[in-house]
């Protein structure tokens, strides 16, 4: 089975890594671009067929190591 | 328009972050976890509102910026 989870910085953190990202993009001439959120992209391959169990595991590796639940959202979807 | 950006290492690529994640997670107790692959995830909020146009865009910002491609893919999706 294959997880994929998105983490993404909660809507009231500042995202410096984001800032930069748009100020480089307006200095190469992109200036239509208002705001930049950058997160993390997982892919997990998981060796179990209950789907049940694999979504509790996963939202157990989220909350334990993945993501830092106090500045940061996760979610994810199972596919397989 | 909202674009959300996918950055992936290439299948062929090592992933040392990916690699040092799933050693955390089986040491953890997760040890059914195979395999894990660590990219970025980017949300960009564009001031445009011409579909074709701000495609055209995007996909130069991430071969401008965004992504290295001799390393990674990308991929993209526009709403709004």
């Amino acid at each position: 089975m294959k997880a994929t989870v998105y983490v993404t910085i909660k809507q009231n953190v500042l995202d410096p890594q984001g800032t930069a990202v748009q100020g480089a993009l307006h200095s190469m001439g992109f200036a239509e671009v208002d705001k930049v959120r950058i997160g993390k992209y997982l892919e997990l391959t998981l060796d179990t067929t209950d789907r049940a169990e694999a979504e509790e595991r996963v939202r157990a590796m989220c909350e334990k190591l993945l993501a830092n639940t106090v500045v940061e959202d996760y979610r994810f979807e199972l596919e397989g």
